[in-house]
């Protein structure tokens, strides 16, 4: 791995197109907080997997795309050198772009909705950055949530621009407690790997798979904290009654899952005390996945990973230390 | 009463359980920011009876239990000692608590999300605290209202979980004239003590009464302001055609009762400037619970004392001086 | 035009009264980010032609009222001297009075609560600044927008408040494509005069004209910022589809063009660079703007300048250097 790695850096020196392919590679990666190209390339194909097999190439193709126009953006504005060829500007547009392909038709526009939102993500990376170095934490994917829900909610106002995937508004009622059947074994299992996956919007086994793959090549820690994180939040919403077709599509665990690695495995260092915060505040991520599922609904926009953004922040604003 | 507070540290110095109830006491007091243990007993002592009479012990048992987790989190935590000791980390999870046993029905997961709800108050505490440190300002009853706000949110979610004291979701119009009706002496004297008691979710005039006298032990000038501030807020949501069954069931009042007390008598030194000043804020906040009244009423949950954050963040932000 | 300001400023310095009035004038110009008593003149006869043309004096009339409370309020708290003489504490107040004669109907009690919303609105900005000068970035118009959302949400609540202006709650539902109809020039030209003129909530030709002259005198960049940005956001509202009659009002352009006037003339040094950061941020507040006119349908209010606040912070945070 670490030859593999020094080669690619070799490349990389020798070549500006090859080290422009790092940065996005590293960028990718940071989705799940891996500064490592190889966890990007294996990330990169398990988008690309899930999406073709979905029939919805759009995705993939639209994550690339704003990748792309993020970095450029990025290079453009001339920001932090050290941020940028750790892949800090990539993550959010690749999401954005994921997110305009799996919520929005492709029309003409939605071409240039997709470069715009890449480039966008970058002032608003920056932004939210900025605001949060004051206390020593770090944007996460807020720069995506922001940014995606302006464009997504902006879509209901523009006829150019088709919301063809996104849920229909609705009011607030309770849930019908016929919804939260029984989990089978398969459905157990199925709800844990599709939370992985649904951290890069894709409900695919293969793809989770290969998710977890990425993360072990850089950290095994992650790998362990994504898949607990995983079944932590399975196992949380199916005790407190949740729809079982939400949780075993992945769409009650993947911010959980994102959650457990950040307090986990990356932010704090490692340990009995860390685990046990990191396991309160992921059960805690379920019922915040359960709150902005209901607060959201009237506005017709998925929560996307603000669940994770809200409560990883009011897990690291503490600042604890665990040693 | 200095004897007898005297007396009560020597017994905290002489052992740990005794001292573990003091914290949690001056945790109740801080509700409304008394620093006193005996405060703190006579406001437990008015929930006590309001839940009591009111045939809801789970209020009481909720907010206890809520109280006990999140001092017990704080220390597993090893917070900061001072704090700890003034109650900082008890009167949010206390809040919690009572609103979990007033809104929510006791199902079997309701000790659970009892537990859970005071645990996690104590990270968002000192989330808040450190944001808003920035600006030497103090966290106020935000940890409450967003920790509760997404645990209530999330009820909608999960079919253990019983949201049967909630209000329905509606949508926004505007009030019905007829329910702005003429205010008689008793409903006017009425609606100003259970303003009182609101702040702690209880609509009882035997609690707001055993409240004021928590208020006064410590503070002749905190139950001033917490009456003042009750009059001018019933007197102000009359004059604007407020709905007279809110108003007399004292939540029109609850949070400019707050208000009153923090500008008026806590965070600025009182006086003739200041007493105007608290006014305005007092009034301001009557008009901000109208406006989250409104606001919130898609969401199906109550605005607990949003209203007294948001108008005292506003009117303790700019650190006036007024000697 | 200078010698004209040089005798504006000896009548200041010789009577209390005609720097009370000097301050106000200021207060208006900065709506525009102008500190020049003639552009503020200028503005202020644009709001009284665009209000007695239709039939509204209310509005001129308001804003009037509530400038002159905020300008007194803001000597009452003796805020810092130079900021109140540059205007800054005038423009939210006014702006907040504007809203009000807008937005709510003449009742006895629409006279207190103007006084009381051009009041609380010094403390607001008060309280905006104080927060956001931790990252070097100024309050723009959020003071105006959260007083005035707290105060007209409140007005459902209140049945001594008339909110007969304001637009009714709905759910949110894709527009209609037969709404995004081609636009004649003549369309054209009026929505690109009219997105000046909302930027103080007229939708007036003669007022956006007479606000043109008002930058002019003070900064021709201001004017061709002004007026380019409006070209921009007309154009870009079109071309994303949407609603013909909101962009011939101007009703999609006012945010943009505080926004193109803020990003390319006043908080960075002017310049290609620059230029093209203002164009990217003029298209983002046109989706920020219908982003949140959906948003904000289920509550029954309007979006104010929130979408220029929100872009423009999102530009300006990053503190970039163009350099």
């Amino acid at each position: 791995m670490k030859g593999l790695l020094a080669w690619w850096e070799g490349r990389c020196v020798s070549s500006k197109f090859i080290r422009f392919i790092d940065f996005n590679l590293r960028g990718i990666g940071q989705v799940m907080f891996q500064d490592n190209p190889l966890s990007g390339l294996l990330f990169f194909l398990a988008i690309g997997w899930g999406s073709f097999v979905a029939g919805m190439p759009q995705v993939a193709i639209g994550g690339l795309l704003a990748l792309i126009a993020g970095t450029l953006t990025a290079q453009w504005l001339r920001v932090d050198a050290t941020a940028l060829a750790a892949g800090l500007f990539g993550y959010n547009a690749y999401l954005v772009g994921l997110a305009f392909g799996t919520f929005l038709g492709v029309s003409p526009l939605w071409w240039a909705y997709v470069v715009l939102g890449g480039a966008v993500s970058v002032p608003v990376t920056l932004a939210v950055a900025n605001v949060f170095k004051s206390w020593g934490v770090a944007a996460l994917t807020a720069p995506f949530v922001l940014t995606t829900w302006l464009f997504l909610l902006a879509s209901y106002a523009f006829s150019a621009i088709e919301g063809s995937g996104l849920p229909m508004a609705a009011g607030i009622t309770a849930i019908d407690p016929a919804a939260a059947n029984p989990l089978a074994f398969g459905d157990f299992v199925t709800g844990i790997l599709k939370s992985i996956g649904q951290v890069f919007l894709k409900a695919s086994i293969v793809a989770a798979l290969l998710l977890l793959a990425g993360l072990a090549v850089n950290s095994i820690a992650a790998a362990a904290f994504a898949l607990g994180g995983a079944i932590v939040a399975v196992v949380t919403a199916h005790v407190l009654g949740a729809e079982s077709d939400l949780i075993t599509g992945g769409l009650m665990g993947f911010s959980p899952v994102l959650t457990a690695i950040a307090l986990g495995a990356v932010f704090y260092k490692p340990g009995v005390r860390v685990a046990l915060y990191a396991l309160v505040g992921t059960v805690f991520t379920v019922i915040v996945q359960g709150a902005l599922n209901v607060a959201m609904a009237p506005f017709g926009i998925p929560t996307l990973t603000a669940p994770f953004v809200l409560a990883s922040w009011f897990f690291l604003l503490p600042r604890q230390h665990f040693e």
